[in-house]
């Protein structure tokens, strides 16, 4: 995660504007993938890129995703595909006193590299366990865990954090000196998830109580 | 944006899994546009796919972003380049019986196409407005307006909603009959952005009240 110079890579890892936003140690990545809800994950195909929102999670520095095999994802890409996996959390807008001024506070991490089609069996369960757990701790040992038939129809992918890099803003508005004195409010106004109330599935028996992963997630800032 | 058939543009745009969710029409895909907050920006390069999230906007049936003209994006491709656009809602986390049912709910939109640099500087304006009003509606016009140096430090792009594919998933888990009875807590837990209270630049003089922009979008569910 601490690439910096030379070669292909690299020069997608780069921030090349605002270098003072790029952040590039692990923790911080980690903490971001962490953080994330979901990712948005973009690959070329012969008529073009293409972006898809994904759900993810992390175990150590992999992180997983799922698909189907009989999806559209890579399917003439067998068994890696170059992939670029982004994960962005919005904190605030940022209202300066001119418009050019105006920016976002945000966290970001864009992990670049192969995806791979996780085949051992005992490393799928695994990584569906950390998409499960990344958006609700506590589920994957609440619900029925997935039979052989279920897992033919998964295609877990896997890939690697050696090559992510992060970009944060924080902070207030950076007006140029001329123009702190105009008479605009500026500011910032923050952004955050937030979880509502569970709602019952209709088939449920009144009075259900939910269980302790709902009870944990629900009704709560996430980020 | 209804293209059904033919052609590498058309093998984009279908919804290949779970066709129930894909939904193309005019009304839905501006309306999911206009919700999101910030977009993922896919496009490809030398060194591989690379998403960036991004700041947009609408106006019509164009989606306005900027960039620095100096800025990695886009430096080979002039005056066009293939991207692809997503806008993605998280709406709830969809928790059913099995593992394998579980899901999530959300909007999304894809719009594929060329992404074109605006060089009419109306247009230019334009563009910028619709951005900013896109996050803060009415902000445009309380803010310094940008002067000619500015704007040659902002590259606009636009993109045409022409060939834009949305999906959409809502409702309760859909777990499989023999499941239903199983003593697991089953349901949605809503997911969704809000805004808090606005926080004022440190140079602000103290008891500046917010303008009417920042106090129509400060503490509100935003969709």
């Amino acid at each position: 995660m601490n690439e910096a110079s030379g070669g292909p890579t690299a020069s997608r890892l780069r921030v090349r504007r605002h270098p003072e936003r790029g952040a590039y140690d692990a923790e911080t990545v980690r903490s971001i993938v962490d953080a994330g809800l979901i990712c948005h994950l973009g690959y070329a195909t012969d008529a073009g890129p293409v972006v898809l929102p994904t759900l993810y999670g992390r175990d150590g520095d992999t992180v997983y995703f799922h698909g189907s095999p009989a999806a559209g994802m890579f399917r003439h890409a067998d068994p890696t595909v170059d992939v670029c996996l982004t994960i962005t959390l919005v904190d605030g807008f940022v209202l300066a006193r001119s418009l050019f001024s105006h920016s976002m506070n945000y966290r970001s991490v864009a992990i670049f590299g192969k995806a791979e089609r996780v085949e051992d069996k005992d490393e799928q369960l695994r990584g569906l366990r950390a998409v499960t757990e990344h958006l609700v701790p506590g589920r994957w040992d609440e619900a029925r865990q997935p039979d052989e038939d279920e897992m033919r129809q998964t295609a877990v992918y896997r890939i690697s954090l050696e090559k992510a890099s992060a970009k944060v803003r924080t902070g207030g508005p950076k007006d140029d000196p001329e123009d702190i004195s105009l008479d605009v409010w500026a500011g910032v106004v923050p952004v955050s998830i937030v979880t509502g109330q569970p709602v019952p599935a209709p088939e449920l028996p009144s009075g259900t109580i939910p269980s302790e992963a709902v009870r944990i997630l629900a009704g709560k800032h996430r980020a």
